[in-house]
């Protein structure tokens, strides 16, 4: 999963710790204290790095607080799904909610609630809602990483020859959803 | 929380990135491939350096993986609490399961799923299990971070001046109730 533009302003050195609050109660939809955001801003042309549908959440980290990481949640709906895309800054996601379907590579994973994935650097990823409630996922990452890149047409062609991530990927391209996101 | 001694020996530098898995599945137990192990060694009779019933999952990090933090999951059973600690390291934790009650310094907490909880840095702080069923709850943290440490007499008497702070807290010397691990 990869951010908002804006969140790179938020990790100023320098920038004051946040106050007060160590205690966020979640109400069924967010967290108190939290603005829900778009995954990405804008829409791509890009092959692959269409998405659909995907809420962020940035919990900890970001806003001045003195750690390497920032804990964010990611809500996929139903029909929904991430950029199809790579970087070399690793995840480490697990499930929180409801049924996915990732893309690692060429692996492809259907994966339940306290389920764990790792995508390693610069392996391609995608994140897909394979079930008709919320999919919604924790993904600490690297306060430090680098932004993520779609694939080249090569890797895009390589990776689609494989029978079973083509079944799995979703692309407006692949999957003829009309969706031009 | 804090780490078993051992952890250190998994973090050297250019120690090979871990192979294969990739996917994780939990088993309402544990995750494929993970061995719990116990939260820390031994005993300690520090006041408040006390801990029960705690086990210590290492879900990704740590062996090898190019990331600048671990994901970890702990588990309290239902009697059980962490130590009473502090160390410049933050903590940023979601409960995953159960029932629990957080002391961040002068503040408690009653936490429930999918709450998330920051700990600033220094900052004392122990994680309760106040329900019937297992308390869980994830635990990403700075790969490189400082050990924690119990907490002064200076300090732990003025924590305990707090009769909301003296409630919550779990320490055999102030419950009484025998336990010396």
């Amino acid at each position: 999963m990869s951010e908002h533009p804006e969140d790179s302003s938020c990790e100023l050195p320098g920038a004051p710790p946040p106050e007060g609050r160590r205690h966020r109660q979640f109400d069924g939809v967010t967290w108190d204290g939290i603005t829900p955001r778009a995954y990405k801003l804008g829409a791509s042309s890009v092959p692959g790095a269409a998405w659909r549908d995907v809420v962020r959440h940035t919990l900890v980290g970001g806003a001045g607080e003195p750690m390497a990481f920032q804990l964010r949640y990611f809500e996929i709906a139903p029909g929904g799904y991430s950029s199809l895309e790579k970087h070399r800054h690793v995840h480490a996601i697990i499930v929180m909610q409801g049924a996915g379907r990732v893309v690692v590579g060429r692996e492809v994973f259907d994966v339940a609630p306290f389920d764990c994935v790792y995508v390693p650097p610069s392996v391609p990823h995608q994140f897909i809602n394979a079930g008709a409630d919320s999919f919604g996922f924790l993904c600490p990452v690297d306060a430090d990483r680098d932004p993520p890149q779609p694939l080249t047409p090569a890797e895009l062609h390589e990776l689609l020859g494989d029978p079973k991530v083509r079944e799995a990927v979703r692309m407006p391209e692949t999957t003829g959803s009309g969706v031009r996101d």
